[in-house]
Order: C-alpha cells, then sequence, then structure tokens
C-alpha cells in the first residue's frame, strides 16, 4: 500500500476511535458546524467544481452526466440541508438491543456500537461524499470516502471543508478522509485494507460491486443492483397489477427498485397482457417479451440476457408463468435478490409468494418502489443491501453499527459446577 | 469446480429452497428422528470410526488428540441427546424483528428467515458434525459441511445417517451435504463458492481462519480466536481480582474465552503482582510478564510474541500499565476483539472501560469465560464471531438467520407527490 493511503487509513482509524464513545450532542453539533461550512464555502466549492466539470466536458461528457456532476449555491444549501437533518436523526449508537439478568445475576447487555471506519466507493454525484460522511459521523463511524474520479476536485475541496468545520468540534478532523489519487490502485488499497477498514460498501453499477465482492479482504455490504420482478397471479385485480406495473417501472426507471421483468399467470395472460401493452406503451415502455407474451401483442422478443437485465431504462422484460412456483423459480434464476411484487387477491397466493421469494423486500398490492430508506421512514440511507449478511435492504444508520456485549457482575466465576461468586466461599 | 462438489452444492441449494418456508413442528421432527436414527446407527457409526481412530494412531497422533476424535455408545447418546436439545429451542425463522404501518397505510415488518446454505468448516472432534448440522437445520439453512479429514470415515457414517433420518421427514434429505474429499482443495472450493453458499463459518485454529478471512469470496463470519485480556484497575478489589484472574487463565485454558493476557494498573502493581503470581503459580500457570511485572516477582520475560500470543494452555502474559487508557490502548493493539474483563469498584473506571474496549465482550467484575452461548442462555452456540459485521459474541439460531422485509399494500403507487392508491383516483 502507498504511505499515502496507509496514512489517511491510520489517521481515520485513530479518529474512528475517538468517536466512538461520542454520545450525540457533539456529534449532532459537529454535523451542523459542517453544513454551515458547506454554505460559508460555497464559493470555493463552486471553484473547485467548476474544474470537474470543465474536464467532463472536455471528454466529451454526456450533459446529463456532466449536469448530476454540478454542483451551485442551490444544490450546495440543499446538500447542507440533509446534513442538518441527519443531525436530527435519532442516534442508533447505545441502544440496549438485548438484555437481561442471566439466572447466576451477570447483568448481560447487547449495545448498539459504531462499526469502527467505513469505506465507501461511490460513483457519480459529490452530493454523496458529503451524505456519506454525515451519516458515517451521526453513527460514531470514521468515513474514508472514495468517490469518482470525475469529481475529484469537488470531493477534495468538499472534505477539506468538512474536517476544518470538524477542527473546531469535539469530533476529530480526521473522521472524515478522502482516499488519495485517481487511479483503479486506490480502490484496490481500500479493498486490501483488512484491519484498518471495519466494513466496505461500494456503491454504483453492477461490475464495480461485483469486482469489489470479488477482491476484496474487507468484509463488504453488497447494494444496489436491483433486477425487480412484479408478478400479476391467476387471482389478481388486474387494473391494480397495471397501474402498479406501470408504476413499478416507468415512475423512475433509473433507479434499482425500479421493475425489470414483469410475469403473467398463464390464466390470466390472454386477458392480461393486451391490457398491460397498451399501459406500458403509453408510459413510453419497451417491452422485451417471451413467445408466450407475444402471442397476446407485440414485442421484441425476449433474448435469455433481458430476464437477467437491469435495464434502468424504459425497457421491461416479460413472459408467461404456469403457475406462482414458477414465477419463483424464474426470480430466483434471473432475480438479484432485490425486491419483488404480487399482485393477487388471494391471501394464500399473497403468504405463498412472501414464503417462498427470496429477496431483500416483497411487496404485496403495492409497487417496488417503496423498497427504500425514506418510505421506510429510516430518515436517512446509505443504499439498499442486497446480500444476506448483516444487512438486508434499505440500509439506515442502525445498519451502519456493530453491537457489543457487556455483562456485569460482582466477582463472577465460572466453574464446572456453575457460578461461584468470589470471595463469598472458600 | 469438481463435478462432485457441484453436485452437493446444488442439492443443499435445492434443498435450502424447499426447507427455508417449513415452519417448526416439521423441523423438530426431522431433528428428532436424527436423533434417534443416531442412536440406532451406533455400531455403524463406531465402526467407521474406528478407522479413523487406527489412521489417527497410525499417524502417531497425540493420544489427547486421538481422544477427542473416539466416538463410543456414550458419546453418540450424548450427541443425539444434543440434537433434541437443539430441537427443543425456539425456531428463530419467522420472527417479526421490526415492524410498522407507514404513514401511507402500507404494513411493513421485517421478518427473520433463514440464510440458505450455510458453508461449515471445522476441525478435530465429529460431534461438530451433527451439532453444526442441527443448528442449521433448526435455523431453515441446508448444512454443507467440511470436517477434518482425520474425522472423515466417521463424518461420512455421520452424513449418512442424518440423511437417511431425513428422508423420511417433510425436511429434504440434501439439506446435510459433507463435502467430499480430504484435501484442502475442497475447502478452496467451499471458499470460491459464491452464488451457491451464503456464509461461511470457518471453526479452527487462527491460520484456519485467516486464510478463509483472505481467500473466500462468500462472506464469512470469523469465529473463535481469542486474546482476551484483564484488566486490574486501580480501583480494582485486589482479592477479587486474583479469583477472576485465575479463574479466566486456568478454569479452562484450551478455551477462546480463557484470558490470555493481564494489565496491572501501575499504582497496584507492588501490592497485586505478588498475589497474582502466587495464585496463579498454585493453579500452575507459567506468567509471561514485562519488566515491570518482574519487578514484583519471579516470571519468564515477556516477548512481543507472548502478547499477541493466543496460548491455549497454562501460560498467561503480564504487563504494568500507567492508565485504564494504556491497557486499552494495549488491548487494542495486541488483542483479537474477543472478551476484555476489567476489575475495579469505580463505577467510573467499568464505565470508561466499557466505552473504550471494542471487542465483542466487555467483562465488569466477572471471568471472561462467560462469553459463551450457554451462559448467555442461547441454548446452542456455533462459534463466536470476533467480526463486527453481521454477528458478534457469541452465534445462536437467530445469528444464522438473514432478514426479508414485507409490506402489503392495497395498490399503492408512488408518485413525486407522495402515495397514491391504484383505482382510487382518475
Amino acid at each position: 500500500m502507498t504511505t499515502e493511503f496507509l496514512r489517511v487509513a491510520h489517521a481515520a482509524r485513530e479518529a474512528a476511535a475517538e468517536l466512538a464513545p461520542l454520545p450525540r450532542a457533539p456529534k449532532d453539533r459537529a454535523l451542523r458546524a459542517i453544513a454551515d461550512a458547506l454554505v460559508a464555502h460555497t464559493a470555493e466549492i463552486v471553484e473547485a467544481n467548476a474544474k470537474d466539470v470543465e474536464q467532463a466536458r472536455a471528454q466529451g461528457t454526456a450533459e446529463a452526466m456532466v449536469d448530476r456532476l454540478r454542483l451551485d449555491e442551490a444544490r450546495i444549501a440543499a446538500i447542507a440541508e440533509a446534513v442538518r437533518q441527519v443531525a436530527d436523526l435519532p442516534d442508533p449508537v447505545g441502544e440496549v438491543v438485548r438484555g437481561s439478568t442471566l439466572p447466576n445475576g451477570l447483568e448481560l447487555r447487547q449495545l448498539r456500537v459504531p462499526m469502527g471506519v467505513i469505506g465507501i466507493i461511490f460513483e457519480g454525484r459529490p452530493n454523496v461524499t458529503v451524505d456519506a460522511a454525515a451519516l458515517c459521523l451521526k453513527s460514531g463511524n470514521a468515513a474514508l470516502l472514495r468517490g469518482s474520479s470525475s469529481a475529484y476536485s469537488s470531493n477534495t475541496t468538499l472534505v477539506k471543508v468538512m474536517q476544518e468545520a470538524l477542527a473546531g468540534t469535539e469530533v476529530p478532523a480526521g473522521a472524515v478522509q478522502l482516499v488519495p489519487g485517481l487511479t483503479r490502485d486506490s480502490v484496490k488499497e481500500l479493498m486490501r485494507a483488512r484491519g484498518l477498514v471495519d466494513v466496505l460498501i461500494p456503491r454504483g453499477g453492477a461490475s464495480l460491486i461485483n469486482s469489489v465482492v470479488e477482491e476484496s479482504t474487507v468484509p463488504v455490504i453488497e447494494t444496489g443492483v436491483g433486477n425487480c420482478h412484479v408478478y400479476i397471479d391467476a387471482a389478481a385485480d388486474q387494473e391494480l397489477a397495471v397501474e402498479i406495473l406501470v408504476n413499478a417501472k416507468a415512475q423512475r426507471p433509473s433507479v434499482c427498485n425500479a421493475a425489470e421483468t414483469f410475469l403473467v399467470h398463464a390464466d390470466v395472460a390472454a386477458e392480461f397482457v393486451p391490457k398491460a401493452l397498451e399501459a406500458l406503451r403509453a408510459a413510453g415502455v419497451t417491452v422485451h417479451g417471451d413467445e408466450a407474451i407475444a402471442r397476446h401483442g407485440e414485442v421484441v422478443p425476449a433474448t435469455e440476457e433481458d430476464f437477467f437485465a437491469e435495464y434502468l431504462s424504459y425497457d421491461i422484460a416479460a413472459a408467461v408463468v404456469g403457475s406462482l412456483e414458477e414465477a419463483v423459480a424464474h426470480i430466483r434464476r434471473y432475480g438479484s435478490g432485490h425486491t419483488e411484487a404480487i399482485v393477487t387477491r388471494s391471501q394464500q397466493a399473497a403468504r405463498r409468494f412472501v414464503a417462498l421469494v427470496d429477496s431483500a423486500a416483497v411487496a404485496v398490492n403495492a409497487s417496488t418502489r417503496f423498497t427504500d430508506g425514506g418510505e421506510f421512514g429510516f430518515g436517512a440511507e446509505i443504499g439498499i443491501s442486497t446480500q444476506k449478511l448483516h444487512a438486508r435492504g434499505p440500509l439506515g444508520l442502525p445498519e451502519l453499527t456493530s453491537t457489543k456485549w457487556v455483562y456485569t457482575g460482582e466477582g463472577h466465576l465460572r466453574t464446572s459446577e456453575g457460578t461461584v461468586i468470589a470471595g463469598s466461599g472458600s
């Protein structure tokens, strides 16, 4: 590892140890200081951002992408406001998750504690830099941030402003660190920093996430890849099903909880498919259907790849299935374990679908778009986990913590005959 | 991967899908069928075990190790009884972890669900084969077991007996699988089986655990390495401290929650160390002390390695520290994050130690030996996690599960203006 990487990683580690025992109030004060500093340094941030924007344009980046990169006064104000909202959220640290007095009198508690150092690898927008740092600080963690190289100038300034703001607070300035360097090597360093980094959260496309998962020796929380399904059961209310399907696909196609495939029970395909195709077409959606779907209307023929695809666009794959079990088997084969919806009037079908589907979220008679930390009432979200270990579904503040067992006695000793209290016998 | 490995891994995966939705009763019936079958096949198991024992002897294995390997009628009966005890434990699957009705009327629940396929790599005793399988089945998971090659004949027969017992129950026989092959390659296959295996739990020595952590692409739960510390504070009740120290070290030195180092506050070293050395000597313990310890009695000089060591023997390292903070810094540097104890009369010192120590468990005025699933009232334990992700401390049945979010609506759609119910408008 480079000296430069080790320097920031060790600084984050030391800051994490100082930050972990802090109660809520000083952390909230630090977050508000960051928000104020971001606003106060608007001109400096906009200037740094202009370099990234200029470079992106010079490289011929699409204007939509350039717009995602751009910061202006209003956007910086919104970023600062989001930090204040994180300050307003409850602190997960110190929560007693479980606790009891054991039969031998030991008082046992399981407390929520910070993870330590959280590494976050993300693409695109520089607002994530601040957002991720705020969520880490609030949950008592140091943040080791590796943003997109396209936003390096913006991120460098944002992190500097945050560190300067922290310098005047009880939270150590080292608790927010930008991984130095623009190349893929800096991602590799993060992935090999076991012992220095406690958990790594990649936020971005499937290829970034897969490479982190494959190569990292630091524990990873996978986020974000969503090949979500809507299954229209034989007992579905079809009008409801059409509306849910269109909402799940077209309300915001670029996000991970948008639907990418719909599956129709064969018994209702003849009736449902034409209605669905018409409504999807009206919403600007191209349907990639299998042969059975094609019998009921005009579609682009679906290939195997279509069923694996996370389009993130106005496209959707479609297939007819012979049963609920067949729908579940399709989802197990092609899905990414994010969110699957069933539309049905049958309590039994809903119950069976919920029991059989192995995904982070299952929606019954609701759009897949509700799998979201904001919608779930978490107040903030750092991504949506599609893995089973540690956290599954939207990641809120509690998901950025670990736990610690504490037991208190009065000289409790363990013997082969059970507990003995020191000093009481012999 | 070898065809043979893929065959058992796929069989486990298919069985896991069938097993996951089963409620408690059929799982308990299956566990009792396994217990009965183990007893009924005692002769066959003892015969298979005799081959392992013979081979171990031929290889000059120490008699204590041979004894750990040996199965007889009484041991098999005890193993069967342990399976019945697992059947008696509550089922973690289906527990509603969190739940609420969202402001828009969506009913949101977070349910405990099985992980899927759990891979377990373990050394030594064949009772672990049955124990691990029982805990996996109870929590709705398929078990993919890779035991010690020294117990391969025993394990093959134990798994065959379990599979035959399952064949007559609602739990699919494929839910218990032995990883084929005796070589390290079969461990490698498990570690690369991402997508087939949901989590890997290595149980064994530090070198096994480290290699799994470094090489596995399957998410891992680290268990078992315990370099536990006892810190004797300036405000300690010294008689209590001596008894806790001796208990933590010598009550059962071969286990991970035994103490491996004690740290004494400088203010009380002159008084405490001679008493501690005498009591430890009486318990047969060799003390590896730093120079400051050596000033107060005869010890083996401690090297840097002693402070890193997990002796698992009648040895303990010892050092004098200038403050509670110095004790914490020592633990952070040398510890394995398992369990650290403080002995003190000071509420403030106890509070500070608990806040600053970053380990799975912190004991206040109690022996480190209480960090144990049985002592915590879990009823069963598959190991003690020293990692921060997913589960930290003793792993009971709930730690072998993941969660799934379920939300139920009546046509809930997400729009930029908030939730709309399908069919209610337009």
